[in-house]
């Protein structure tokens, strides 16, 4: 079973994992939730997809979920930037975006991905996070998660250079402002291991390979606290009305800037797949201001980059 | 009066005539309506402009009309592609973009403009719908007043020209789907006087000048008789759903396509005054879909370019 044969086996297991997770959070004290809706698709023939959404679910607004395994030929364009050679590739990978309905919920997003192509194999993904309204022990708590993943993984990935590359990627150049408080990203990431090597790789023969489940393993370790911390909170129309004006800049980001979108977009992928990113209801109010020291406003404090993983929370 | 100076007075004027046609629409009848917001703003000393939004109306949910008059230097890459000289420019123009609460009243957006670019001037613009449950009345209506303003300017303006240039232009590449249901599109206009000329233009000494006053004057004609006919139709929770599902196609095009959009983002432009052309509220869920025949999907038909202004219209 070649390396990437199982990378793909480990993200669909995931999403199967995640998925399960999430509807618990969904039906959690007795609460009416909602299953995720599958879609399985096509890739004209070369692999394809499980689509995952849950939409207007007890806790979720709108939740994305997606493993895709396919394979293609990159644009000469394109793969002028990339490792390997020759145009043919294989992707495979878990993604996904939460939207929860509560304000005190943050926004989620992770993605875990394997790309071959000729003699080359890559890993790339991460896990960021978007607070409408933040609370410091939430962010440190994410943040903490990551760097002690990649502290266990220090022989192969370097938190701090994963936490900024986090920051710069997910940045709205035109507005000046970091989309959320970040997490990981990272990519180009090759395992030690050939990728053409067809043993079954167990833990500790590839060490990038463990490293890039073991991120995957804490996402539900990264979030599911935070979501469970918030989700009783009570909210009005005024805080409803501000996480719909964020979600403005999400819609901003992901169709503007992100790599995956545009290209996505650009090459003919599934479409429903791609923008399933993009929250259920959001809403763009010309001019939106706040007044300094207003709730509101407490979110532009934590957008701009800190070392949250290291500071002390407050009591 | 430079040529230039004079279109800047034009378009300043037309965005106060047509303001004020927007508002008597906002009370008619005796109805509690809003007045626009006006906004003066500086282009870092090099011009500025009148933005103004009428948001959360009695007939408009979200109204911009943009005034501005503003010069800079544009960049090498940007100037290879344009007319004229050297990369200072001055840029006037008006651009408006009306967002309805009723579902049967279209989207609508227009713009006039002139660039000067050392001793080369020229005029852009154009207007197109984009309604949601389309009537053939409305849209042939529509149609037909830029044909006509288009035929009395026959010797300077090709409609047919015109209206495919805006059926290619206003098109989403990614859903193979046209925006809404076209109207006009040019640019590179030039007029026929030479741009350094400094006497009073009189109607008729510049057949191109007059093309873009007689259109930029069009836009009530063409737009105020179908928002009047339809702002007094009922309708409920499924129509208004539908439109905020619709207004996500127009928040796509104009994040990833719209040239004046991306270009403005790009190049340091007044965000709030570049992205007003946003509906206030939108809505993304994932994989709609409308049942053949069901009044939802009239629209679909409607996105396909036809010959509109030659059509007769149905009783």
């Amino acid at each position: 079973m070649s390396l990437i044969d199982q990378a793909a086996d480990f993200f669909r297991q995931q999403q199967d994992r995640i998925c399960a997770a999430l509807e618990s959070i969904e039906f959690r004290d007795g609460r009416t939730g909602r299953r995720f809706h599958e879609d399985s698709w096509d890739y004209s023939g070369r692999g394809g997809g499980r689509t995952r959404v849950l939409s207007e679910g007890s806790a979720f607004e709108k939740a994305g979920v997606n493993y895709s395994d396919v394979s293609g030929e990159f644009s000469a364009d394109f793969a002028a930037d990339l490792p390997g050679d020759g145009r043919s590739f294989r992707a495979t990978g878990v993604s996904l975006v939460l939207h929860p309905w509560n304000p005190y919920v943050p926004t989620v997003h992770a993605n875990f991905r394997a790309i071959q192509r000729g003699s080359a194999l890559w890993f790339g993904g991460g896990a960021d996070l978007t607070p409408y309204y933040p609370f410091q022990e939430d962010v440190v708590h994410f943040h903490r998660v990551w760097r002690d993943v990649c502290r266990r993984y220090q022989d192969v990935v370097d938190y701090r250079r994963l936490k900024t590359w986090c920051d710069e990627y997910f940045f709205i150049k035109h507005r000046n402002e970091h989309r959320g408080v970040g997490g990981i990203f990272f990519d180009y990431l090759k395992p030690t291991l050939t990728p053409q090597s067809t043993e079954f790789v167990k833990s500790g023969d590839d060490r990038v390979f463990d490293f890039v489940k073991a991120a995957a393993e804490s996402f539900l370790d990264a979030y599911t606290p935070i979501a469970n911390r918030r989700i009783d909170l009570s909210f009005g129309d005024r805080e409803r009305d501000f996480q719909l004006v964020r979600r403005g800049r999400y819609v901003e980001f992901n169709l503007i800037y992100d790599r995956g979108t545009t290209f996505g977009l650009k090459t003919g992928g599934r479409i429903e797949s791609i923008l399933m990113s993009l929250p259920l209801n959001v809403k763009w109010v010309y001019d939106h201001r706040f007044e300094p020291g207003s709730p509101e406003s407490k979110i532009f404090e934590y957008l701009k980059p800190r070392d949250w993983a290291d500071e002390t929370i407050d009591s």
